[in-house]
């Protein structure tokens, strides 16, 4: 499946109703710190519960030293198959500690590569070359790059071709289903288009239904 | 007062501990997400509680869209006076918003200008420019730069003036108190050396002793 449900603004029911309505449609989950801070680690446990088989990420976006993000990291274990971290930050003391850590747990590492809001191009996105370079080195499970900018998708799907493409930014950001699994995606992650649905489950079916759509015809275009 | 004490790896009996014995002689506490998420927000509201008058840092190193940070800088709202996030988001729909909803609250923005880790070089002090001029656009209350490169210090010590300084990086990652305040910090966060002390109260005092030496010492070479 390439759908992934983000919980950021949900409240604890509204969370356990979702995962319960949304657990045989969608890849996986990624949840926010939001979410966990309001929430709390403990219901978080039990969401991955009722929903066991799903990739469950830990969207911390985190970026800091390694001493730092491995503690993060150990907090989200019980409950996290993944955890995203900022590939801005480097390896040597940053990132090659957290990728260690998460290696020896059987974790994946999930790097962010670019970001879906304008300000993105500010820095972020003018710093491309030294980011290819800590993927190369790090050689991730997966990438973050924004549904909102094909072109950034495209640009890491050439750079990275083992790597899983996440795409958020689908929905309420502004891109459509379809159009970052067009640039080379493995999965979007769609957000508030998806939980503050009235039918939660009819709009990820929704989304589904035009993600294929999509896929189909810019696959009889190329 | 030139001293903060992060609080990252303790649990909430110490926490509680070195709040009543630092409360006098620190200007403040940052608070690591670590410890936000084992010990939850009501004990850190807690430790305000028990400690007002200081400076309370949500360490978050904040580092997504503007949406999403608000949610968190709301979910430290209710005892924190300042908030870190990562210079290298940019501005549009991303530290532009969660600026206004911090200046709107009262709150002060901190935010992320170098790393003390090696891994800093990789990407985030190659973007430098591109960094600076997203403070000089923000221009935020406070800008983190370590104190293991005091280069980085006084580099944005003559970019922005106006700003205060917070160096962490002192004790356990290497830099010897005072060393940032010489190289133009405001204050330095010192971690593990003290909340790991036997005595914490006595570290920190002889932190702030060794701060003021090596103060005089640099102000007479100056």
């Amino acid at each position: 499946m390439t759908l992934i449900v983000a919980l950021d603004r949900v409240s604890p029911g509204e969370a356990e109703q979702l995962v319960a309505d949304l657990c045989d449609v969608v890849e996986g989950f990624k949840v926010g710190l939001p979410f966990v801070l309001s929430a709390g680690v403990r219901l978080v446990e039990k969401l991955r519960g009722a929903c066991p088989s799903r990739l469950w990420i830990a969207d911390y976006k985190l970026a800091d030293i390694g001493y730092i993000m491995r503690l993060v990291a150990e907090e989200a274990a019980s409950w996290a198959d993944a955890v995203i971290a900022h590939s801005f930050i480097g390896v040597d003391g940053g990132l090659g500690e957290l990728a260690e850590h998460l290696a020896r747990e059987g974790k994946k590492l999930i790097l962010v590569v670019s970001m879906s809001h304008p300000g993105s191009r500010d820095v972020y996105d003018r710093a491309t070359p030294y980011i290819a370079a800590v993927v190369e080195r790090l050689r991730p499970w997966g990438l973050v790059a924004p549904a909102t900018r094909p072109e950034m998708i495209a640009l890491y799907r050439r750079k990275a071709p083992w790597a899983k493409i996440l795409a958020p930014g689908v929905g309420a950001q502004g891109a459509e289903p379809g159009e970052a699994l067009c640039a080379g995606a493995d999965y979007e992650i769609i957000g508030r288009q998806v939980t503050g649905a009235p039918e939660p489950r009819a709009a990820a079916l929704l989304a589904r239904r035009r993600q294929e759509e999509r896929l189909r015809l810019c696959r009889a275009q190329s």
